[in-house]
């Protein structure tokens, strides 16, 4: 995914950093990316958990034995990662345009 | 839970609603708690969908035939929610408190 995902939140918007951390993949650290989830409740990007489980069949966060019949799709992250993104840039729009902020030297 | 829960959004906020639909369960409509999956990626508070499949045994979203056995704990999504609550309760207070609005007559 693009280098504007790795974007650092403006402090004002300090408080999407807990929810931004949640949507990312623990394998690439990208938002994820068609979302998987493990039958220990562990979700991963679909390209990144196939990747892993083709080298060894255990959950990379848990240790779990699992194999890529387990996953099932966790769709509702995928939208819930779309709608942050937008979210995010519109806030950071708002924040940057409407208060006069010194400018840093 | 709480009717807090059900409080509109500032209409500098509007651009969270999107997380805030995603985030409901479509039982209840209150926001997830425990959130359980179906194998068709549907999700539901745990007690709202036990209640719906003691009465029939199919998604309420999309009708896929389905049992209590086919869900799948979302952990996710319930850490998703507690981080949007808090966030939105952050970023209601910064808005309502930095910019001096005149007050509504
Ligand atoms: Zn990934
Ligand atoms: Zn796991
Ligand atoms: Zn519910
Ligand atoms: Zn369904």
């Amino acid at each position: 995914m693009s280098n504007s995902n790795e974007a650092d939140l403006p402090p004002n918007l300090a408080c999407l950093k807990p929810i931004d951390t949640l949507l990312r993949c623990p394998i690439c650290f990208d938002f994820l990316n068609i979302s998987m989830m493990s039958q220990c409740s562990h979700n991963f990007c679909s390209l990144c958990i196939r990747k892993f489980l083709s080298y060894k069949l255990l959950c990379p966060v848990c240790n779990t034995p699992m194999t890529e019949q387990d996953l099932r799709n966790n769709r509702i992250l995928d939208e819930v990662v779309q709608s942050f993104l937008s979210a995010r840039q519109l806030l950071s729009r708002a924040n940057f345009e409407s208060p006069p902020i010194s400018p840093k030297t």
